[in-house]
């Protein structure tokens, strides 16, 4: 069985809110502002921890980090549907400049940004 | 043709990765700093403009709007993977579950929280 | 009697910290980090509400929001304590910047940025 | 001479506001967001680096960063302004009640959440 693509799931999220007629509620700025919210909700998992720690307690966590990583993939694709941006293009045409600012032979190893490389 | 799954783009992104050595330069703080870096970035777009205003404006500048989407995305599944979450189950689940926390009947045209229901 | 000054403020949160001995959990980042959680709590508050309705809520909430704004206030302290930065220093040097780029005759009435006007 | 207190400080801020008449622009959700994006760029600072190269860095950057957190501060005062927050004692509540919540006794060289200890 052939696995959904972004479109998919951009479907299922549109699909969800229009059965409950909630577009009405939603904008730009605040569906912008609840993406960053729940990136808050994965970061908080992350607090004052560090290291070996900090992967034991992501690991015991794991399914609860994962709800929250869902949440923000679900308002980067209603987002991105509401306004009329073609993730999945913009993902290849992304790949594609980083392939170009960072080249394998340049960049191999090093944590420098590309303008220093 | 068939479109790329998450699982698909999860592994340009780790191939990219790969062939620069850079998994080095990763932890899950850091990833998930950049995560809300980005989003930062997609909320600067629409700073101090509202209304028929941020329609305007953020339909001249959707793809460089776009562009920052797809950062989040990049980031979104590159901190899944790192962390063991199968983002599309998890993101099934979640869905399973709104739909239980807000049925349409009661759902419909409300912007009610689902413990206010 | 006169009230304190960021100084004293700060002074109150170390001298808190140091009777608990929690300088040991302390690292910039994560101190940043907290920060930033302290504005999504903030931000919580006015999630899908706006206008007049989100006046009306923040007016009810105002306690609420105020304890945000007080661990907001707090980890600025701390942080710029923890990083040798001398807040009230930085804070009139960006005060006599804005002034400059943002001369009243020039930048009355206008939402315009500095490099616009 | 005595140093300004926060009420001074956002009188400063208020005062500048004023004389270029952009109230008018100011709503709580943007400046909030504003707040957001500010301690998005004292996070910058520290990405990719940690321990000892993140001390030196960040001392290195020290007015850089020390701007930002003067920004921070900015916007943190004017919102509080915005919303009548009297943040002077919003802080010296907040501060009691966490006396309270850690007694020294208990929390002292624990990390524990309150509710823990």
């Amino acid at each position: 069985m052939t696995k959904p693509d972004l479109t998919d799931l951009t479907a299922q999220i549109v699909a969800f809110r229009d059965a409950r007629d909630w577009a009405q509620f939603h904008n730009p700025k605040d569906l912008a502002l609840s993406l960053s919210l729940e990136v808050g909700e994965v970061l908080e998992h992350m607090q004052w921890t560090n290291g070996d720690a900090l992967t034991t307690r992501l690991t015991e966590r794991r399914e609860a980090v994962g709800e929250e990583l869902a949440d923000v993939l679900y308002y980067t694709l209603l987002l991105a549907h509401d306004l009329g941006v073609d993730l999945e293009t913009a993902f290849a045409a992304k790949m594609a400049r980083n392939a170009e600012k960072y080249p394998v032979e340049k960049a191999r190893g090093s944590s420098k940004k590309y303008t220093e490389l």
